[in-house]
């Protein structure tokens, strides 16, 4: 109990993230061997409690709000390796095991595939550069 | 001007960003030879109109309120090599040349430096693990 709210308080290190007005976070999950990005996600007190326990990313589910073991549908699951706050403590850095080595749900490697084509000196459009590694229909599918 | 409502609209590639209620987007900057992360910041239409216009990331600042040439004070300003929009349009990926090898305003190399500690099998707080190579007060001078 926290003595001044009277209200059940969750632990010390989870307060010392300063959660945005909506109690998210956003999280960068980096792969840890190859050290690519894989995606940006966002987290809520209950998705960094239950990644730290289970030692696999869960994130908050911003579009269907609620908790996203990531992985649970394709297999694709992230071992954790690492967990960074940065200075402010308004952004997470995970560095993960990237089963499959598949993050996003296009089945490329990684959800950051559009370049900003910037030829002839300026800019012209975002195009998918990344190859896709699995058709997305075999990873969630039948 | 856009047809539909009568307003000057910005270039179709900066319309394609999934901007957020705030008009902001979160961007990840990423050091292009030693492929760490180095901060997570945030733009919003004229940041990246500008970072893309002198090749040198430009952030809005949303504790000033203004836009912030990263390394404006400290020189250590981050030369753009590519720039990548996720899958959701949702978040950006900058891959820079940092200046000066420092990307935090504490003198370290990344603002990710505070590890979670969990030895003995649970969360125990934010540690920092990574050496200062500048004092601030040298950077930001006199």
């Amino acid at each position: 109990m926290n003595s001044e709210t009277g209200q059940a308080s969750s632990p010390d290190w989870l307060e010392q993230v300063a959660w945005n007005a909506n109690g998210l976070i956003p999280v960068i999950a980096q792969d840890v061997a190859s050290r690519d990005i894989l995606m940006l996600a966002w987290m809520n007190r209950a998705a960094l409690s239950a990644s730290v326990e289970r030692g696999e990313a869960v994130y908050w589910s911003r579009s269907r709000a609620k908790l996203w073991h990531k992985g649970e549908t394709s297999g694709n699951v992230q071992v954790i390796v690492d967990i960074r706050l940065d200075c402010d403590n308004d952004a997470l850095l995970l560095l993960v095991e990237q089963q499959g080595n598949i993050a996003c749900h296009t089945g490329r490697r990684s959800c950051f595939f559009q370049q900003l084509d910037t030829s002839q000196g300026r800019p012209r459009g975002w195009h998918s550069v990344d190859p896709i590694l699995k058709d997305p229909a075999e990873m969630y599918g039948k």
